[in-house]
């Protein structure tokens, strides 16, 4: 049965996305503002499982793309998305019927939010990665040979496109292109899929796994647990570091937040340092210089006090942070799956190791 | 009353094309085969005058854009702009009646021919400049405040999209970033337009103008008379240099071919050197360091002996040249116009002086 999704309970849910989102997916406290706010104006969202979309439902992604340094000043104003909603379905000439996260993170598993609060259309529990990745052709839809098109691209100043590409890599250039002009944000609706493909090609249950990550820190937090080890033990995964951050080189390339961070550990790792290369999201984890996590799998930056999850674009000098390594979602393990989010496909030298929990 | 364009007529309106290519709006031997090619398997194209063109027909433009130097190796397979018109006039839900040039130009000119012959529609004796120039919303429709979109873009192996913004020079950056993407040529649709704006916006009479220049220079060739003359006579304009090519400067930037040739003056001239900037067309030319033509009035470089027009990306050492200089459209002297096409809009520091010829 569908339930609804009130208000209050985006506090939780944004925090835990943003566990999910490895350093990307958007900033949660910025989502979580987002949803409220459709929420407050047009009623609670009716969260649905996939087994209960119709098989031949028309359900698109809603997502927000680009630089998250950029998205942290250049916010969405809220109704971009619903032009892009509106400008796809027009375009394909059929009613949506539902809405999907094409990924976790703190804006782009809210995000869907306001699209379906706005709309008045259901949002699935799911996301396309189970995580977040930076690139557009990297859900696991692409696995299973879906078009990435039509889709449909807009910005705050009230300018569109619709893409129609070969492959998801060749839309993926086009948006990344359209929205470094768009000022490196822009707001997208892509992947129409029917209820069976959802159900065949989506990571599963992606939204209440966030919100009960979120509710594994809160709690935490409450009875003076460690949150940190809350979040290792709900994703099957460990904490790999602990330290502070000693430098941070980030830039704005092509339309990503790319650089690095390193740290110095402390507790158990004084004398270790641990160096993260993101591109939006953490990519690679290297321990006194060998690797202990890379992508596919989850690297997530936590600050060590609070739990709170720390994303690429806020991580600085003096943060005290634990990082927790847990394993992805196993399609993306597949040959299939590691030729399209792999170290390699980033552009590193090694071959990907799974992380054991 | 319409006129059937038969294939052996492209010889002449191509070479004229190109004389108002100014440079710029591709190559007329490539455009020549395009458009010759349609015509052998579809039959010739019917032109049509403005005058002919009903009210509240369904007019587009159809153009290649990117950098010329490009497309003299990347050809277009002759489908994509098809597949761009199809794209927008789906997108617009109706029949397109008729389509007309963007610009004056070796391919610009042609490209259109392609169009009328494979959708079997009359093309439009007119254009949207009266010359080329580099950017999509350098056209007199953008003085008429008339959107250049829905615009539809298209490359050779089969990406496509749809732009829709809020205003012509945003199109322009967007439709250039996925040029630039699909390899620095595409093939667009766009501006579309009834009957009676295209005689109220656009430059009438272009393509009876090129196929009359390009015989003016074949029968000048014919009676061993001078076709650099005839030229000049023909667009009131007049011979401002002649000279050989010394030097040339010429990168393929953003999109664009940049640069600048140097000239070594022969005859009269012997001497005094000119210099040429152009952005695909020719933009400035400096008599001396002196400014004796700027855009927007006509600026022809042509083979001194043959008075082939050479374009910005052919113009080599050793070439033989004569500079021809013309008045340009009158609205482009307007300041509304200069704003859009001015020497300053291309960040040249000097006022514009109307060439008188």
């Amino acid at each position: 049965m569908p339930r609804l999704v009130r208000e209050d309970e985006l506090e939780d849910l944004s925090r835990g996305a943003a566990v999910l989102g490895t350093g990307g997916g958007g900033n949660p406290y910025i989502g979580k503002l987002l949803a409220q706010q459709a929420i407050r104006e047009y009623g609670p969202v009716s969260l649905v499982t996939a087994d209960e979309v119709p098989d031949d439902a028309l359900v698109v992604h809603s997502a927000m793309m680009g630089a998250p340094t950029v998205m942290l000043e250049k916010l969405p104003r809220g109704d971009e998305i619903v032009q892009a909603f509106e400008m796809l379905q027009a375009y394909l000439g059929r009613t949506v019927t539902h809405t999907v996260c094409g990924e976790a993170g703190g804006i782009n598993s809210t995000i869907p939010f306001v699209v379906a609060a706005r709309m008045g259309i259901p949002l699935i529990d799911a996301d396309g990665m189970g995580r977040a990745f930076p690139e557009l052709q990297m859900v696991l839809p692409t696995l299973y040979g879906i078009s990435c098109t039509p889709l449909a691209i807009a910005d705050e100043k009230g300018n569109g496109g619709i893409l129609n590409t070969i492959s998801n890599r060749w839309t993926e250039r086009f948006a990344r292109s359209i929205t470094v002009d768009m000022g490196c944000s822009a707001l997208i609706t892509s992947f129409a899929m029917s209820g069976t493909q959802v159900r065949e090609s989506m990571a599963l249950g992606t939204l209440s796994l966030a919100q009960d990550l979120g509710g594994c820190i809160r709690i935490a937090r409450e009875k003076h647990a460690d949150p940190i080890e809350a979040v290792g033990r709900r994703l099957s995964g460990k904490v790999v570091f602990r330290g502070k951050v000693v430098d941070v080189n980030r830039r704005t390339e092509a339309g990503f937040a790319k650089g690095s961070a390193l740290l110095d550990g402390v507790d158990t790792y004084v004398g270790s340092s641990l160096e993260l290369n993101f591109q939006n999201e953490n990519l690679v984890a290297l321990l006194d210089g060998r690797v202990v996590a890379s992508v596919p799998d989850l690297i997530i930056v936590l600050d060590s006090e609070t739990g709170e999850p720390v994303t690429t674009e806020e991580v600085r000098y003096g943060f005290r942070v634990a990082v927790v390594a847990a394993p992805c979602e196993p399609r993306w393990r597949t040959p299939e799956g590691l030729k399209v989010v792999g170290p390699r496909y980033f552009g590193y030298n090694f071959d990907y190791v799974p992380f054991v929990g």
